[in-house]
C-alpha cells in the first residue's frame, strides 16, 4: 500500500527493504562514489551536516513526516525499526526544533538503527557521540519540542529537497547523505563498485604524476572552445 | 506512465490535468485558505516570492527538472504547455542562476501560460512585469544559464521543499505558492470554499468587535492550561 | 507587577502606556531619527521588513510572547488592546510559521490597534494591504499555526534581537523598528525634534551645494589621520 | 543599582551572583537538561556553537555591551571578573567582526574567567583550544576590531535572541549556551537533578528495549488523535 | 596613478570616465542585456536589491572602500563627484549598517550624482523614493555609522563579490547591477545594441508562437544527448 | 603579461612568486597576525572554513577562475602547479557545487601543492582528511561538476569577497584564509614578525595577571569618553 506525500496520520507497519548486503556494500562505496554511480540524483541539499565526523553508514530508510518543533512521530516510528535501518525525519513546515536526543537514542539502538538523518534539530551531542549514535541534522539545538500533532511514517517525505520512499537506501558519511531507490539499489551498487575500481586505478595514476589532462584526453577540445596558453 | 522524481533525459507528453473550473475556483480561494483546506500540507517553503506584489494565479503543474544553471529543458517544456498551465522549475542541485527571461516569457504566454514557480533565479523583472508575466522565484538574478545537459519534463520534482506531480494544481499569489494533488482538487475546493464561506461570517463578527476567545469558546481552555490573569 | 522576560503562562491586563501625543509625534519623526535620537539604541534586527511599503505608525507595545508556530496568545493579546497599541511578538525559539492574517486584523482594528510586528511569519498580504494593517515580519508564509500551548501576554519579550516592555513605545516605518522605553519617550521626542529641525536646516545646505566635509569641518580631521588625495 | 538593557557607558562593579555550587551543578547537568527544567526558556540561538568540541562549563555571566567591530569594552570586562565566572558579550547591531583573541584569554584566564559567550566572532582558534579557554561564537572570524566607542559592562544585554542579566548563570556544552536567572539558580538545579534522575532510570528501560510508547502511555491519545496503522 | 584593492587612505582625485553617450546607451539596454554583450561578467551578486522598482541607470563608478559600521568615506567621496556618477561602495569587512540617507542623497544630487551601489544597508527609504535617488543594497537598516577610521575613494574595491575600479560603468536596474570595464565600454555598447536588435526579432517570433526548439534549431542536440518523449 | 579580473578562455604560464622563506615564514606568523601586520587588508570572508582542524599553510596563489559547477578548469590548473603552491578558485556566479576530491587532490600533492581555497564546495572529506590535503571552503558537497565551459588559470580573480593575483601569497589556518600581495609579502613578513615578538611578551605579562587597561594605558580615554563606574 502507498501513501502520497504528505500524507497526515498513518503508520505503514510494512514496508519492503533493500537486500542487506547491497546496502552494506553502498555504505562502503561511501556517499559521493554513489551519488556519481546513479547520475548525480538522490543528494540532499548540503545544509544537513553530521553532528561528528567519520561515521559511516547505510540503512533502509525508516521515514517521518513531523510538525515543526513536534517530536511525536519519532516515538510512533521507533517501533517499526528493524535491524540495520535508519530513521529520515521531514517536517512539514522549516523547524530547527531538538527533536532528537539520548533517550531516543538509546531506544533506537536496542532496536538496531543504524543512525538519523533529520531536517531539523538534534540535541545531546556529546551523549549521542559517546554513545556512536551518528545523526546528520540541519542544525544543533537543545529547544524542546512538544507531542501534539499526528504527523506519519514510513509514507514517502521531502527531506532537504530530496524525495524519499519508505525503504529506500541511505547512504551517509562526512560528504552528507545520498538516497537510493529500493527497487535502484543492486544496478547502482554494481555501477558504483566499477567506478570505485576505476577510481583506484586512477588515482595510481595520479599519485604517479599523471595528468588529467593527458588521462582524460582533454587538450584538444580545451583548444577547440578556444583556451588560450600564454 | 509515471515516473521516479528525478528521472533523467525523458519528456512526458500526455498529462493529466485537473478540471479548469475546479482549478480557476482554487485560484479565486488563494494560498492560505488552499492550504488549510488540504490539511496544511502542499505549501512551499517560504524562500519563493513573487516578482511583483498582486498576481494570484491557478493552473496546471508543468514540471521542469533543471541542472544547476542550465535552462535548455524550459525550452522543451515550452512546447508542453496548453492553455491554463502554469510552469514549475525544480533543480537537481541547488541554484540560483537566471534561468528565466522575457523572451521565454513571451514564449509561454504565446501557448497561454499563467506563470511560472522556480526554485532558482529569474531577470528582465521590468518586462515580465509589463508584460503581466507573474513569476514566483527564489531570487532575482541575471546570471545566464546554459544549454548543455539534459533534464526532464513533466515527471515529478521537488520545488522548494514539495514534491510536485506533472498535472498538479498549483495555487499561487502574494502568499506565497501551495500545491494541490489533482485527484484531489475538487474535494479540496470543495472544503476551501466551506471555509471561505465560514470565514466570511467569521469575519463580519471579528469586525463587529467579537473576540477570537468567544467566538472560539477558548477561555476554559485557557484556563484548565493554567493561564493565569494578572 | 513586573515580570522576568520569558514567564510563560501569564497575561498582565494593566500596563502603563505613553502620552498618545508623545507617541503620534515619534511615528512623524520616523524610525531613523528616533534611534539616533536616543542614541543609537532600540532597534529591531534588520530581517523585519514591512510587508507593504508607505506604512509609518507608532504605538503602545502590547507584548505577545508565543511557542513556535502557536498563535494561541494573538487571541488572548487582542482582548488587551486599546486605541492605538501595536502588537509585537516574539516567540520562545526561532520560527516562521504565518502566525497572523486578515481574521486576526479584523479583530485588531475593532479594537483600533494600529498594527503587528512580529518575529515570525504572516500570511493573507493581499487582504491586510487592502485594509490598511500594516506588519513588520520575519517572513511572509502561509503555514498555519496551532492553538495548544500558553505564552504570555505583556510581559517583556525579545524581539528581533531586542528587548521590549509592555508599554514601550513601538516605531515602525520603511526603514525598520525601533523601540523607545515608555518612561523616555518625551524626552526622545523632544531629542527627535531637534534633530529633525537641525535636519531640514541641513538639508537645505546640502541641496544648496554645501559639502559635508565643511558643514561638518572634516577636513582637518581627516588630514591628522593621514588622509592623501593624489 | 540595575540599568535598563542597552544602557551605553556604564560599568557596573558589584553584581550578585549565585552560589558556586549551584553553578558547579547546573555545568554537570547540561545545557539540554537545564534548558528543560526552568521550562524551556533560556536558550540562545542556535547560530552560537562552540569553537571545538566537548568544553562543558558553567559560570556568573559578566556581561559586555559593545559596538560593531569595537572590543574595547572587553579590555574594560576582564577587570570586573571573578574566578568562576563566564564573559557573555552581545553588541548593539549585528556584527561578525573578530572581538576575542590569545591575548585577551590569557588576561581572562588569569583572572579565573571560564570561558566566552560572543555574539559576534573570535580568532585564534588554535590558540584558544591549546589553552582550553572556551568560546561559544557566532563565526570564526580573524578580522581585527578597534576601540573607539564605549558600550556598557555589566548592565542587561540581549545576546542571540535572549535577555542576559550580569549574574545570571551562563551554562553552556556542545549543545549551544542557556541562561539561568540568578534567582531561580536553585530551584532550577533542584528540577534539573530530579530530571536527570528520571532520565537515567527511563534511559535504563529504553536501553532494555522497552518503547516510549509504552513508557509515556501514549497509545491511547495517539488513537483518539485518529492515527492509523496500515 | 593606480593603486592595488584595498589600499587604505587615500582619495584619488582625477579617475577617467567612460563617454557619457556610451554610458547612457548601456542603462537603455539594462542589466541582463550588457552582462551577456560582455560574456557574462561584472554581475554583483544578487543580494544586492533595488530599494525602490523601476530605477534603471548608468554612470561612471565613484569607488569608495569603507570600514564596518563606517560612513566618513562617503562625505570624502561626494566631492569628488561629478554629474552622471554613480557611487560604489565596499567595505573592508562585511557590515550591513545604515550607511546612507537622505542627507548624504540630497549632498550627492546635489552634484549630479545619479544613485548608490552599497554592499551594505541605507535608511530613510520613504525620503530617497520621494527624491528619486535609487539605490542598491544588501540590506535596510536604520542602524547609524561612525566616522572614525579612514578607508579610500577611487581605488579599486570589491563590492558583492566583483572587482570595480573607479571609472569603470555601472549599469544597475530591477535586476540587479553589472560593472563594465571603462575601456570595454564602447565595444559592449556595440554589441548590447546587436543583441537587443536580434532579441526584438526574435521576441516577434515567439509573441507569434513560434518555439526556442525551432528558432534556436534544438532537436537535433536534444536527440543526440539522449532526451526521450513518451 | 596581466590580465583584467573575469578575463575567460586564459591560462597564464609562467607566474611570478614571492621568495619560499617568506611564505614558510607567513605560514607560521597565522592568518590573525598576517592580517593585523597588514593593515587589516587581505581576510577572505568568513564563510569559508577549512574541513578539517589543525592545518596551517601558506603558499603562492595558482588562481582558477570557473563557471558554476564546472571544474574543468581545476584539471588545467594542475599542470600549472609547482611545489609550494596553493589553489585558490573563485566562481563566475555563486555555486555551492562539489568541484573538488580525492583525485584531483592526489594529483594536486603529486605536483608538491599545499592545499585548496574555493569559494565553492568539496567533497571525499574523509579522504583527503587522510592524505593530509587541507582545503577551505564555502561548504561540502558530494554534488558533481561537469566539464563544458571555460574559464581562466592565473588571472586575478575574486574569491570570497576579496580580489587574489596569481601569485599572491595564501596564508591559511583555522581562523580562514588571508591574502598577501606578493610585492608586499617580504615587508608584511618582517611587520607579523614584530607584532609577534611584541604578542609574546605582552602574553606573559596578560598571563601574570596585568590588566589590557593598564598595558595600553587605556584608563584616562575611557574616561574621557565619559565611562562611569558604578
Amino acid at each position: 500500500m502507498t501513501f502520497q506525500p504528505g500524507t497526515m496520520g498513518v503508520v505503514v507497519q510494512n514496508i519492503e527493504r533493500a537486500d542487506q548486503n547491497i546496502i552494506d556494500g553502498l555504505a562502503e562505496c561511501g556517499v559521493a562514489t554513489v551519488h556519481e554511480a546513479q547520475g548525480r540524483k538522490g543528494l540532499l541539499a548540503d545544509c544537513i551536516r553530521p553532528i561528528y565526523p567519520g561515521a559511516r553508514i547505510a540503512g533502509s530508510a525508516v521515514t517521518i513526516l513531523a510538525p515543526p518543533c513536534d517530536n511525536w512521530m519519532i516515538h510512533v516510528a521507533i517501533e517499526q525499526l528493524r535491524p540495520g535501518d535508519v530513521m529520515l525525519l521531514g517536517t512539514t513546515t522549516p523547524s530547527n526544533g531538538g527533536y532528537f536526543g539520548d533517550l531516543l537514542a538509546a531506544s533506537a539502538l536496542a532496536r538496531g538503527c543504524r543512525g538519523l538523518i533529520i531536517d531539523g534539530g538534534v540535541r545531546d551531542i556529546r551523549d549521542l557521540t559517546e554513545m556512536g549514535f551518528p545523526v546528520w541534522s540541519k542544525t544543533v539545538h537543545a529547544q524542546g519540542t512538544i507531542k501534539e500533532t499526528l504527523g506519519s511514517v514510513n509514507v514517502p517525505v521531502v527531506c532537504a529537497d530530496e524525495l524519499v520512499n519508505p525503504g529506500d537506501v541511505v547512504v551517509a558519511d562526512d560528504d552528507g547523505v545520498c538516497i537510493v531507490r529500493r527497487e535502484e539499489a543492486a544496478e547502482v551498487l554494481e555501477k558504483a563498485c566499477t567506478r570505485e575500481a576505476n577510481e583506484k586505478s586512477r588515482r595510481a595514476r595520479f599519485e604517479a604524476g599523471e595528468l588529467g589532462l593527458d588521462i582524460y584526453g582533454m587538450r584538444e577540445r580545451l583548444a577547440e572552445k578556444g583556451l588560450k596558453y600564454v
